[in-house]
Parts: structure tokens; C-alpha cells; sequence
């Protein structure tokens, strides 16, 4: 390396809202993505990746975090190729690349595509810059066929992953359905528009009431600020609250309620219209309301959705960061986005789909112990004697050979204690020690390591007496010792719930 | 969606040097990473996946395309953070995140990362600005068991992937050495030693001679343009030849030649001697010179290595753009790093690994036909009847609940010819037909689409004349049926080398 200036040193810290993920963090979300991948191939989508950076003007400005930087978006002017940004969703790419590469595909094209996407928002616990979705989506079918597709399609996943039915509620609602109501209310202007959206998005939260002060003059929220209302008169905010309220017993009753609250808005029926199908769809394929409903309260905050909008929810509780039990809440979104395309190639392209939010999906199946992580290290061959290095990559060489995990010590060997909390750091179950003596006598010590820590934790368990904590054996039977103790290991200890072969 | 202002369309367009993957493309890297990483796992190693983003300064400058904006990287200011950039391999990242985090860490700590990375270079044919790495690195091991055990484990990693032995060479230099070498020629200004290091890059395309002429007054290259030379003596560039041509018969030779080469250097002898041991190591396990091989032409591009330097190259000849045979080359490489975390931490922590072109090494395994990729689409149940959607809905349930790939069309059914030239645009085995009639009478039509294929391509193929094009089964025998077919098409026609659960 070329002579370093003396500068200052650089400091080691990832930027703020970047972390990095060890192990297990790692290894599990790919077999999660590998897992989803397998429901939406045999659903008929294929895979599409496209690269992390687009241009500004390709992926368009559709973030609701509008007073961000940039709108949102983490975007750099390029030498040659003008203003560039990383893809802060996969949505906005998919519509690109089908209006590319449209000549070539099929149509209908159901594509999955799965990978990091950035936010240029403001960081806080537990919500990351860099975050990974998993996205399933079909261009060029108009049918809400489709749409009802996807959301048994999201059912299916949910459950593959190991969330159970009963667990998690995919609910259904309409943006036609909404400007109806608001067609039917008369409020045309964009921003006011925008503000009863986000003020209908809050009704979880707040409540009926809530929601009425907030389209009228406004609200103290619980910790004292006041919240600027829209400024609705309370006859004009009557069609919002008409509509938040209409979730039925039933979809029927639900659609009947509806469409009282749409009024005489034309595109307020279709939507209507569209919500009754979907329900008859997924009806008719056994998907009943206890895992799809409709349920008028689903917003979504993305601006390009334009029919049928999708959120799953996980529906067990969970203690927050101050212990207070709460829903786990929204894992996947997902809708309709018929002008997304249309932005590129002047036509109108038909588009709907699903994203999972797969660190949020990850993070709920630890929370209920869905996740039993491999985190066995490797069989350890400790360092007695340096210049028989060769020696030892031979016994870990025969290890691997059998399949299993296994590696030579590659510290300084000098203090043979070091080498056994190294052992005891990597989570490894067994250590290998053949010194001059153990070499004469053509033996090996085999140092079973899980059941001193056993041992240490519950020194009663019967089973794990039985067996010795250090055996010697003859050098040409160390594998197949090894391999009794680890199996000895999988049949005493909980077993993983994702499959062997995923991890070794 | 708010309604768009009427701006100018963006263009359907990746930024130049980006582009989209489908499909297989996609599917078999991602087999090929879950390969890789499942030999690195046996080799003790645990996965690290960092962020895409890094501090400028976390990342430091040790790309070689230092003319390129930024110096080769992509990179924005933050109004939080100052500079941010894309990482441009994971080396630098795992650097600053052992820094970060290496109280929590096992010491020596193996890792190994996969992932894209970016290069803010000039894109050309096959040269991507965003290309997928999978490294595999050991921090805190001083020893060059280290070193020798990244090379094993490399041959092992190509060998599991498809590339048989013969077909690769892994050559082992070490920056030591040219060091010694350098210093026994008194060049010791960093740019005139690094125009060395460059020209010695070289020796490959330009041999011997050319090598001479680019250390002394400069050359004509093939395009008749005049290089610069170093400005050599011929004299002072003798060592340096000496150094180039001192590949012997065997590693005892090549050793015995580069120690005449670096003189009284002592860091040359320091080098020699790491290059012996990893040559001893590596033989006392088996791998002999028909997989790793000490080679003095090995240079590496990146400013950052310090001892040991490997790197990986198939061996086999491919047609290049021309219609000229060579070699296909490097496709993987590394080094020992022993200055990288101390830029962090001002302490010294030793650090060697490798990076694997995960792009080229499927290049390479498409470009000799060992990869064949399930292109099989899904089976299609075609609508005849757009009022009986949720029974077509129905049957590809039925088909996926017995792992058949399997979609209904959602495209306007008006049109039937559409619907099957959709389905041979998908690649599908098996169309499924039930119109009226056949709901009445309770049976399906199946039409078998390989078969028509087939028999346009070759009608003379007796297995296939024996099977017909189009069956009719009770409604009840579709998903047996549609297996049968499935089966025979499996057994006809040439199986994957990449396992069936994967694809399914």
C-alpha cells in the first residue's frame, strides 16, 4: 500500500440509520427470501432484478415524506448521466423496466423481485435507511382478478414463512371507493384532498372522534401539541366518517354500507363495484374474512395507487419499547397503480402488487420464538504445536469432508486458554487438541464443549451426565466421534425450525 | 394518484452500465451465492452483510481508477452525515465494521459477505457499474495459514460450483516480494513504484520485451499508439525481469529463483519465506500445482494489499467478441490487507481474503454449458368463461397444492389464440381448457404445448409421436394428469444440474 498522508483517522461507524447484521441475521432472511420466492414462482411470477441506482426522473417523486431532502430519496449528480438516485422502492423500478424491456415480456407480466431499498428519512429505533422488500406484481391485467390473486397470494406466504392463520389479517379497501366519498363531499383540491387521506390514515390511532377534530379545527394529541385540523365543516366531514364506520359484520354488509357512503359518485361505485368481486373471488377459493376482509380504514401512503389497496397485518400483541402491549401491526402493502407505466410510455398499463417488508415479517417471528436459529459454531481444532499446522488443516479437511463445520485455530496459539474461550466465543460444541504426547500415541482429545456449558447452567440434567466432557480416541475415529457428539447435541437440544441443509 | 403536472416523459431507461436481470439470470446467481456461502460456512466462516452506503472516509481511496470522478466511486453529500458513498467492493466495509464493532467479535474473526457493489467507471461491453461480489475474508490472523487456507478454500468454492479441476488456477503471489524487489532496484518514490507495479500487470499482454521497453523509454502498442515508459535504466530494470521470468518447474524452483531476485532485500526475504510456508501448507493437504501455483505475475490492482496476493483464473479458451480464442481469466482475487482496520484503530490488525466475480464465474459456466437452467413457465389454466374466474382459480390451487408451477391467464380472455400464444411465450408445458361444454360434461381439456414444440422441431421423434397433443380427463384426474405430462417432459428433455427443489 502507498505511504498514508498523515490524516485524520476515519471514524469506524456505519452513517446514521445504516447498521450492519452478523450471522444468523443474515442467514435467516435469505432462507426467509428463499422461502417467499418458492410461493411466488409457483404463483407463475418470475424473477426480475434491476440494479440498486435509477435515474431521478425514472423513479418519480411519489414518497409522502415530502419534506425531506430530495423528497425522500438519496439522489447525487452524475458526470454523465445527470441526476441519479438509489431505488427507494421496487415498484417505481418494475414500471421502468416494463416500459424497457415491454417488447420482449409476455403480457400479462407477473414478475417477484426481492433486494434493499433506501429512504433518505430521518432515522429512529428500529427503522432503518436500508431496509429490504420482497415484491410480487402483475402489469398488464386489468381484471381485479389479479388483485385478488395477489392477496391470496400474500396469505399463502404468510404462512409459508410460519406465521399462522389467525395471526395475521390481510385487509382490502378501494381508492376509487375513497374519492367517491370525497367526490361526493366536494373536496377537489389536491392538498386538501392529501390531508383527508392523512387524516383517514390516522383512524386507527385516533378513533371517530379523533378523526372528526382533525377534519374540523383540529386536536391536542396525547402529548400536548396541537394538531391543525383540514378545516371541514362538520356536515362535509359526515361522508368520511360515514365511510370509516361502514366495516360490517360481514363483506356484504360492509359493501352495503359503502355504498350508501359513496353517494352518487360514479367512480365511488366502480370502486364498490371492484371491492365485491375481490370478495366473491377469494370467497369462492376458501379465503374467508379471517384472513382477507375488506375494511374501509386501509390507506396506504404511496401516491401512485389509483384501485384495490392491500395491507397485511400481524394481529397478535407484542410489548412496546415502554412494555405496553400493542399489535405488531402493517408487514406488507401492496395495490393497484394503473398510471405507473403510462408516466414512460403514454398508454395506459394496467398494474397491481404486494410488498413485504421482510426485516419487520423477520423481527415478528423472533419476537413469538417462530425462529429457533442454528447458532452452533464450528468444530474447533486447537494449536499445540505450530509447526505441525499441516496436520491440523488435515483434521479439519476430513471434518468438511463429512459435512461438517469445522476450522483450525488461526490466533497466536501460545496461550492454549485463549484458544478455548475462542472456542467458547464462536458458540462451538466441540474442540480438537492433539499434542506431542496425543500425536506419539496416535490419539486426539475431543473436548466436548456444550455440555460444560449445560452442565454449568443445570448441572442436574441426567442425560448430559452420562456423557464425559473430554474423550480420547484413536486419531483415524475423530470424525465419526465428532459426528456422535453432534448428533447427541441436535437430539438433547431444540431443533431448528428451518431445515438442516439450509444451514450446513 | 395526485394528478401530474404535464412534465416531459422520463425515459424507460437504466442509467448507463446498469441493466435488469430476468429470470433465471436471477435465480441461478442466487444458487450460486447459496453455494458459495455453503462453503464458506464449513470453512468456519460467518456471514456479514453491511450497507450499501459507507462514509467517504470509512471507505477510503484504493481503487485504481483514480482518473474517474470521485476516484471511481459514486458519492453525494448528506446534509446529516457529509459524504456518503456506494461501497465499491466489501473489504473496505469489512474493515470499518470490525472497527466498529470488535469488542463483540471472536478474534481471529472469519467472515464472508455477498452482494453487489459499485464502480463509478466507465461502462463497456460486459462491464457492468454494478456487479455482485462473494468474499470471504480472516481478520486478526498473522500467520499465513490464514493465507493458504483462503487459497484451499477457493478451490474448493470453484470446484462446488461447477468448475472442475483443470479448468482453474489459483496463483499466489506476495506484495513482499516485489517490494524486495523494488527496494533492490532503489526505486522508492510511490509514483515511480507504482508505474512499476502497473507495467509488471502488463507482463501477461505484453511478455518480456514489452516489458522491458515500458520499464525503460516506452513502447508502440499494437494500436500504434506510442506508452510512455517508466524511464528506466536497463540495468536498474533487470531485477525486475529477473523477478518476472523467475517461474520455475515447480515451487522449490520458482522459490530458489525469486530469493536470487530480491537480493539482501530483507522484506524481499521476509516475503520469499511466507510464499514457501503457504506453498508447504498447501501441498501437505493436497493441493498440488494442478490447482495453486506461486506465479511472480500476480500484481492485483488495489492499493491495499500488503503480503500475500492470489489470484483465480480459468484456465479453458472461449471466443471472444472477435471470434478469437483466450483464455476467459481472472475471476477472482485478493490479498493479505494488514494496514486496512489499523486505519480505524492505529492498531495493527492483521487481515487477508478473497473476492469472488460472482458475474464472470457465471459468465463462464453459461459460456461451457454447464448450467442449464429450468426455463420451464408455469402450467395455464386458459379462461373461456370470464363469469367462472373463481373456478379457474380453483383448479391452479389444486395444481400448486401439489407443487405444479401453475397461473391462470389475466389477460382479456376475448381472444383465445392470445391466450395460448401467451402461454408459449411463458415457456408453459401445459395449457388447461374448460369451456361450457366441458363444464357440463365435467371434464378438462389438456393441451400438452412441449409436445407441439417438439414436433415442429423434430416430427420424427418417436417418443413424442406416441403422445397425443390434447387429452380429455374428468375434471377430478386434471392434477394426475397434468403430472404425468410433466414427468414425460422431464424424463424427454435434458434435466438441470441444479437441484429440483430449488426451481420448485
Amino acid at each position: 500500500m502507498a505511504k498514508q498522508k498523515k490524516a485524520p483517522r476515519p471514524k469506524a461507524q456505519t452513517p446514521k440509520g445504516f447498521r450492519d447484521y452478523f450471522g444468523a441475521e443474515v442467514t435467516e432472511r435469505a432462507e426467509m427470501l428463499r422461502r417467499i420466492a418458492g410461493v411466488y414462482h409457483r404463483y407463475g411470477f418470475d424473477a426480475l432484478e434491476s440494479a440498486a441506482v435509477e435515474t431521478v426522473e425514472a423513479l418519480g417523486k411519489f414518497l409522502p415524506d415530502v419534506d425531506r431532502p430530495n423528497e425522500g430519496v438519496f439522489a447525487w449528480q452524475d458526470d454523465d448521466e445527470g441526476w441519479l438516485a438509489l431505488r427507494y422502492d421496487l415498484t417505481a423500478p418494475l414500471a421502468r423496466a416494463y416500459a424497457q424491456h415491454r417488447n420482449e415480456l409476455p403480457l400479462p407480466y407477473r414478475r417477484y423481485a426481492m433486494g434493499p431499498v433506501w429512504r433518505n428519512e430521518k432515522p429512529g429505533p428500529g427503522r432503518y435507511r436500508q431496509f429490504y422488500q420482497c415484491d410480487a406484481d402483475t402489469v398488464g391485467a386489468a381484471s381485479v382478478a389479479a388483485d385478488a390473486e395477489i392477496c391470496a397470494m400474500l396469505a399463502d406466504t404468510l404462512e409459508e414463512v410460519g406465521i399462522p392463520r389467525g395471526d395475521y389479517l390481510i385487509r382490502v379497501n378501494n381508492r376509487k371507493v375513497l374519492n367517491g366519498v370525497l367526490e361526493s363531499m366536494g373536496v377537489a383540491e389536491d392538498h386538501q384532498r392529501d390531508a383527508v387521506l392523512r387524516t383517514i390514515d390516522k383512524f386507527d390511532k385516533v378513533g371517530e372522534a379523533g378523526v372528526r377534530e382533525l377534519l374540523g379545527a383540529g386536536r391536542l394529541d396525547a402529548s400536548g401539541a396541537y394538531i391543525d385540523g383540514v378545516g371541514l365543516g362538520e356536515a362535509q366531514a359526515e361522508p368520511v366518517l360515514a365511510f370509516l364506520t361502514s366495516k360490517g359484520a360481514d363483506a356484504g354488509e360492509t359493501i352495503a354500507n359503502l355504498r350508501a357512503a359513496v353517494g352518487e359518485s360514479a367512480v365511488g361505485a366502480e370502486g364498490v363495484d371492484e371491492l365485491e368481486q375481490i370478495a366473491a373471488l377469494l370467497t369462492a377459493q376458501g379465503y374467508g374474512p379471517d384472513r382477507i376482509v375488506i375494511d374501509p380504514s386501509v390507506v396506504r401512503g404511496l401516491g401512485y395507487y389509483t384501485g384495490p389497496v392491500f395491507e397485511a397485518e400481524l394481529t397478535f400483541e407484542i410489548l412496546d419499547e415502554k412494555g405496553r402491549k400493542r399489535q405488531f401491526g402493517s408487514v406488507a402493502g401492496g395495490g393497484r397503480y394503473d398510471d405507473l407505466v403510462k408516466r414512460f410510455t403514454g398508454q395506459a398499463v394496467p398494474a397491481t402488487g404486494i410488498s413485504i417488508g421482510v426485516d419487520r415479517l423477520l423481527a415478528a417471528l423472533r419476537e413469538k420464538g417462530r425462529i429457533h436459529s442454528e447458532t452452533r459454531g464450528p468444530v474447533v481444532v486447537t494449536v499445540m504445536d505450530r509447526d505441525r499446522m499441516a496436520d491440523y488443516q488435515a483434521m479439519v479437511a476430513e471434518l468438511r469432508q463429512e459435512g461438517i463445520r469445522a476450522e483450525v485455530y488461526l490466533g497466536n496459539p501460545k496461550n492454549f486458554g485463549n484458544q478455548l474461550k475462542y472456542a467458547d466465543k464462536r458458540g462451538s460444541p466441540v474442540a480438537i487438541i492433539e499434542g506431542g504426547e496425543e500425536k506419539a500415541n496416535g490419539v486426539v482429545q475431543i473436548k466436548d464443549l456444550i455440555l460444560g456449558a449445560k452442565l454449568a447452567e443445570s448441572a442436574s440434567l441426567e442425560e448430559w451426565k452420562e456423557r464425559p466432557s473430554q474423550v480420547e480416541v484413536p486419531r483415524g475415529e475423530m470424525v465419526a466421534k465428532v459426528r456422535e457428539m453432534l448428533d447427541q447435541c441436535n437430539s438433547a437440544t431444540a431443533l431448528s425450525n428451518i431445515p438442516e441443509e439450509f444451514w450446513e
